[in-house]
């Protein structure tokens, strides 16, 4: 407790300060977490305790305790529910995605499926869903059984939407945008916002939180459609141009495909087609694109969605929380490049 | 309404004229089901539509429009909804079966899979069971947030323990009967209870109908794992002996194996893991199954949870729609043979 005073009085503008100061509420999210997933079904509780405790960062949790914190919120064991229920959805998507996506390898240790194959983990994939609107129904308000039914509807429609545009060279920005913002941001705006509805503060402030995580969201995941052709594979935990030989059209490639000649639209085509690419071969697309500005243009859209998200929280006061979400969207923008 | 009214007259004693005295409740349903699902996504829409459409015969939201009236539920909004509901969370189990199955067909027609690929009836399983969730916010009712939450995770928990026991010939009956009782029965029996929380009856009629329905979907999966080694094709809307080609251990043979001569049960083993297992072989098999009495057993099993389902409902004084649960009760134990 006097740790959690201390850290409070810092400035709070670096993350490992931020995690710190919400070191208290973390543990007692990670300890929900632990207790919530109680299956009767041994495998069940295998696969689940296996990818929840796979490295995740928990900024989903982070994020609900600083806006939970924000808004005055003193319920700290609806916090606690509130931080299971963002990271079992959390991990329901990533099992699932694993599964759509052949994953072998999820923050550098073997995805669940290599261990226990698909079916288990679309089975665990729906427990967890399941296992998080039962802890929403624990808080007894129709206000949160809906953010997070709307949330996981939104977060599905993005992944079958990004699904049908997949290998589509004519997709557009806005609705790469559309995308990103359902599958990721949602979830992100969703524990933003659940610490405003916990802590029951005026539609406004609830708004302002939904928004900041909306935009923060997005800023998250350019960021990390960028990093798949930027980063090296050992911080990536995967192999990078994984979306590439995927044929996810992510905002790099989108802003070369729209800048590029006819010919090396037609190459990077073909490239992105040919199942036995080397790395050597992405390693030249990379540069092309670096050269095109495609990079760097995905970069500055990021930093620009993070820009936005701060700016949603101008109806809050200056306080340690606020700076805390500031810092938040700075370093999803910033993380590792 | 007059038809209604002229219906509930007869004696309900056969499935036509059950069907045909809840028509208006389940016309309405189906308005509802159609109405729900409208994503801003088309694929969504398509496979969602699609699957929704394939022939299913609503006995879930039929039990539900007959337990409704029994309890003398007048709110028919909330009926439309539930309705919905149960149906969502079915058809979203259907697409995830049918994706763990590699399904080609389902009913007679081509599987969703089979037209949209894996990944989309995921994703699209995914966002019914989202919709399921948002439709049952919309009830406004704890009770019933809880009831769809944790029947849905029993679902689950039911699919992981028969994955878990694929191949398994040293299968419980015991084990079995859990495996059905959740996978199968849970959401019949939510379907029957909700109509007592929608018309908000005592504890004890609430209980008894969700017994009834767990008893009867007990005795409905019982059915159709026997109709597995003895119906025709055509009836099935799919090819006999597709569980036994699957490894999937039920009550027919797990009697066999319990009765027959290690040789026997060596060689079952052998036909079981044969992937070229002809429709001949397969008839040899049932042939040899029926003569150990192992069809008549798992048949005189399904009426025995088919009886206990219509003794659960002796807390409720006889009526028409009494009599119409009963007659499902009968009729899930003797379709189709």
């Amino acid at each position: 407790m006097s740790f959690h005073v201390g850290a409070c009085q810092g400035e709070l503008r670096d993350m490992t300060s931020v995690w710190a100061a919400y070191q208290d509420a973390l543990g007692a999210i990670e300890g929900q977490i632990k207790k919530g997933v109680d299956s009767e079904v041994p495998l069940i509780n295998q696969v689940a305790h296996y990818t929840l405790s796979s490295g995740g960062k928990r900024i989903r949790p982070l994020l609900l305790a600083i806006s939970a914190r924000l808004c005055g919120c003193a319920d700290q064991n609806a916090i606690q529910i509130g931080g299971a229920i963002v990271e079992f959805i959390h991990t329901a998507t990533l099992l699932h995605d694993d599964v759509m996506d052949d994953a072998k390898v999820r923050r550098g240790a073997p995805a669940a499926r290599s261990l226990w194959g698909n079916h288990a983990c679309i089975l665990v994939g729906d427990y967890l869903y399941t296992l998080a609107i039962c802890q929403a129904a624990r808080l007894e308000s129709v206000a949160v059984n809906y953010l997070f039914a709307r949330t996981c509807g939104k977060m599905s429609e993005g992944e079958t939407l990004q699904l049908m545009h997949n290998d589509d060279f004519d997709l557009s920005e806005e609705t790469y945008l559309k995308i990103v913002s359902y599958k990721t941001a949602s979830l992100l705006s969703a524990a933003c916002h659940l610490g405003g509805i916990l802590a029951d503060v005026p539609n406004a402030q609830q708004n302002a939180l939904a928004d900041f995580g909306q935009h923060m969201g997005v800023a998250f995941q350019v960021a990390d459609d960028t990093l798949d052709y930027i980063a090296d594979g050992k911080r990536l935990g995967k192999a990078p141009g994984q979306d590439f030989r995927e044929g996810k059209i992510t905002l790099p490639l989108l802003h070369f495909l729209r800048h590029c000649t006819p010919a090396q639209r037609q190459e990077m085509k073909r490239l992105m087609e040919d199942p036995s690419l080397s790395s050597a071969q992405f390693s030249e697309i990379v540069r092309q694109m670096d050269r095109q500005g495609s990079i760097a243009y995905a970069l500055q859209r990021a930093q620009a969605f993070a820009t936005l998200a701060k700016s949603a929280l101008s109806v809050f006061d200056d306080s340690q929380d606020r700076q805390s979400l500031m810092t938040v969207a700075d370093y999803v923008v910033q993380r590792d490049h």
